[in-house]
C-alpha cells in the first residue's frame, strides 16, 4: 500500500494507498483540531487549496463534542463532510501538554480536562477506542512525549513504557478492526519513535518498533524545545533505522525550511499549526519570505499577497483589502490569510514532489531557501514573533 | 432603466438596469457593512447564495479604511472584488445612531467618531463625495432620521431640512458624475421619504420628492421603534405617492413577514442585518419558522438545517456538526449559519418574484406565513431574542 516512486538522495517520492484515497508524498497534513480548520475554512475550501490529508485532534474531539457522538453520526469523515484521508493523533501529546495534574502509570494517564476540570483516564486501549469511534484513516499510537530537557534515565524508562503501550495499541486496533460495527475497519496504525535528543535511546527504540510491522512510523517528541540542528541530527540518526518501505512522519513540524531539511533526510509526512495560526495573525508566507500584512506599507498595496499565486486569496483580493479586513476585525480577513498560508504549504509540497521526481531536489531546496531569505521586508522581530508562535505547538 | 414586468395587486415584479448589471425585484440586499459580510463570507460565497445586490455602509468605510483609500484602489467594486450592483447608504443613519455628541445645523451634522472620538462633519455634499469615492452603483441621499417618538413640530422642521438637503445631494451628485476621474460616472441617487409616523408629513414629503426625478425612492425612518402595524400603515399611506415607474426601497427592513407585507404594498428593495446577525448567534430561518441551533435537541441531529435547502451549509453539513462548531467557537459554524440565513432570504425573494409573475402573490404570502408559524420548536423567548436583535438595527 506504500510504494516508493522515486528516490533522490534520501528524499522519497511515494504513494500511500488508503481506504479514503491515495496520498502523494511528501505531504503536508492540514490541521483541523476540532473537525474544522480554524479561521472559518470549510471542507470545500480545503478542496480548493490542494489539501490531501486532514489532521484532527483526538483529545479535543473526545472532550467536545465527544467521540461517541461522532461515532453515532457515522464517523469523522461523514460528520465533517470530508472524503479525503484523515489522520488523528493519539491524544497523548495534549494529555501531556494541555491537561491538568496528570499522573502517568503503567496502565495509562490520569488527568483532568482542560475545559471543565473533570477527572479522566486515557491509556493505549482508550486512545484506540476513541480513534476507532472517529474512524480516521490513520490512527496514531498512544505514547509519552518526554520533554527536550528530560534526563537520560527518565527518557529510557518512558520509552520502554511507550514500547509496551505500542504493543497494546496494536492488539486493541486489531480487535477493533475486527468488529462489525466499527466505522472504518481498515483503520491504519502508525507507531511513534521517542527518545528526546538521546541517539542511543532513539535508535534502539526505532529498531524495536520497526520489527512490529506497523502501517507507518512517526518521529515524535521533536519541535518541543530543542534546536533545529538537534532536530535534524535526530532525523539523521533515526530515519535509517525505520523501515524504508513504510511512510515516515515527522510530527508537528514545521517551518518551510524544517520541511525541506526533513524531506532531504527521508521524511514524507508532516503536520503543523504554523500556517493556519500565523495566518490568523496576518503573518503570511511568500516565496520571498514572510510578510506581516498589518504593516503600514501594505495599506495601499493593490497587488495580491503573492503575484501569480493561485490561492483563493491571491486570485481575487489585494493586500490593501485583506489588511483592511484584519484591521476592521472582519473574519474574512483571517480566512483569506489562512487559505493563502495553507495553499503555500500544500503547493510547496507539490513542488517538492516534482523536484524529487526530476532528481533535482537538492537544487530545488537550495533555491527555495535562498529565495525565502532574500525578502527585504522581513524584520527579525517578525521572524521571532512567528517562531514563538510555532514553538507553542 | 426601471421596468415593471408584472403587477399583482400592488406588488411589483420589475427589472432595474444599472451599470453593474440588472437587478430583478423584489430584491433583498445583503449587508456588507465594511466591504465584507460579517462571518467570514467572501465575494465568491455571495455568488453561491444568490446575492444580487450588496449594501455597504458609507459612515463605516469613511472612518475605516477611508473612502479616499478605496477611491485610490479603484472604488469599492474593485476593492472588494465584487462585480454586482452595490448600494451605499448615506452615512446619515449612523451619524445619528452611532456617533457621539452630534449637532445638527442647516449645513449638516457635526459629530465625533465612534472609533476614536475625533471631530467630524458630514453634510449632503460630503456624503455625496464619499459615496462618489466609493463608486457604488446606487448612492442614498443624506437625510435626518427622526426617532419614532419625535414630536410633530420637530419632525416637520426636520423633514423640510431633509428636502433642502436632497436638492443639495442631487446637485452635488450631478457635478460629481460630470468629473472625468469619478469612479462611477453613472452613479444613481435615491431620495428618502421621512416623517416618522405622521401621515400628513410623510405624504407631503413624498409628493415633494417625487417631483425631483430621482433614480429611486426609499421609505426611511421605519423599523426604529414603531410597531409593525404602524410601519405597514405608513407604507399604505406613502407608497401611492411615490412614482410607480421608479424603484421603491424600504430601508432596514426586516423579518420575512415584514418583507411579505411590504411587497404586497408595492415595495421592491429591502435590506436588513437580521439574517447575518441572527446567523452569527445560531438563530436560523427555515420554512417552518426559526430554530436556535444551540438547543440541546440538535446535538445528535444528523440532517441539515432545512432538508432540500440548496445553501452551502445544507448541501453538505448536519445540524449536529454546525452546532458542534458553534459550541467549540469555530468560525466556520458562524459562516455556515450566515450563509444559510442569507440564502433563505435571497431564495424567498426568488419565490416572491415567481409568485408575482404567476399572479399568485396573495396565496404564496398566506402559505409562507402559515408555514413559518407552524414550527413547533419556536419558543416565544427565542422569538423575542431575535426580534430584539432586529430592533438594534
Amino acid at each position: 500500500m506504500y510504494k516508493i516512486i522515486k528516490r533522490d538522495g534520501n528524499a522519497k517520492r511515494a504513494e500511500f494507498q488508503t481506504v479514503h484515497g491515495t496520498i502523494q508524498t511528501p505531504v503536508f497534513m492540514n490541521v483541523a483540531t476540532v473537525a474544522a480548520i480554524k479561521g472559518g475554512v470549510s471542507t470545500e475550501d480545503l478542496e480548493g487549496i490542494g489539501t490531501q490529508v486532514v489532521l484532527s485532534n483526538t483529545y479535543h474531539l473526545h472532550l467536545r463534542p465527544g467521540d461517541d457522538l461522532i461515532y453515532r453520526m457515522g464517523g469523522l469523515h461523514r460528520f465533517m463532510s470530508c472524503n479525503r484521508p484523515i489522520l488523528t493523533d493519539s491524544g497523548g501529546f495534549q494529555v501531556f501538554s494541555l491537561a491538568k495534574t496528570r499522573k502517568i502509570r503503567e496502565e495509562g494517564v490520569y488527568f483532568h480536562s482542560h475545559i471543565d476540570g473533570h477527572k479522566l483516564f486515557m491509556g493505549p486501549e482508550e486512545s484506540m477506542r476513541i480513534q476507532s469511534h472517529l474512524g480516521s484513516t490513520i490512527a496514531m499510537a498512544f505514547d509519552e512525549c518526554p520533554s527536550a530537557n528530560a534526563e537520560h534515565d527518565y527518557v529510557k524508562m518512558s520509552v520502554d513504557r511507550t514500547t509496551r503501550w505500542l504493543k497494546r495499541c496494536q492488539d486493541e486496533m486489531k480487535r477493533l478492526n475486527s468488529i462489525e460495527y466499527t466505522v472504518n475497519r481498515s483503520q491504519l496504525l502508525f507507531g511513534i519513535n521517542q527518545g528526546a535528543i538521546f541517539d542511543d535511546i532513539r535508535i534502539e527504540h526505532a529498531k524495536r518498533i520497526s520489527d512490529m510491522d506497523l502501517d507507518g512510523y512517526a518521529v515524535g517528541g521533536l519541535a518541543v524545545g530543542e534546536s533545529h540542528e538537534e532536530m535534524y541530527h535526530v532525523l539523521e540518526e533515526v530515519v535509517p533505522y525505520l523501515p524504508l518501505e513504510k511512510p515516515t512522519y515527522l510530527m508537528g513540524v514545521g517551518t518551510p525550511a524544517n520541511i525541506l531539511e526533513a524531506v532531504e533526510r527521508g521524511v514524507d509526512f508532516f503536520d503543523c499549526v504554523y500556517p493556519s495560526r500565523n495566518g490568523r495573525h496576518g503573518h503570511l508566507y511568500t516565496n520571498r519570505g514572510h510578510i506581516n500584512i498589518m504593516n503600514a506599507r501594505y495599506e495601499m498595496d493593490d497587488v495580491p499577497i503573492e503575484e501569480g499565486c493561485q490561492c483563493p486569496a491571491c486570485r481575487r483580493y489585494s493586500k490593501a483589502y485583506i489588511r483592511h479586513l484584519l484591521k476592521a476585525g472582519e473574519m474574512l480577513g483571517m480566512r483569506l490569510c489562512v487559505l493563502h498560508n495553507l495553499y503555500f504549504y500544500n503547493h510547496m509540497m507539490e513542488e517538492i514532489r516534482r523536484a524529487i521526481e526530476d532528481g533535482k531536489f537538492a537544487s530545488y531546496k537550495r533555491s527555495k531557501l535562498d529565495s525565502m531569505q532574500e525578502f527585504d521586508n522581513n524584520t527579525s522581530a517578525e521572524y521571532r514573533a512567528i517562531d514563538k508562535n510555532w514553538r507553542k505547538g
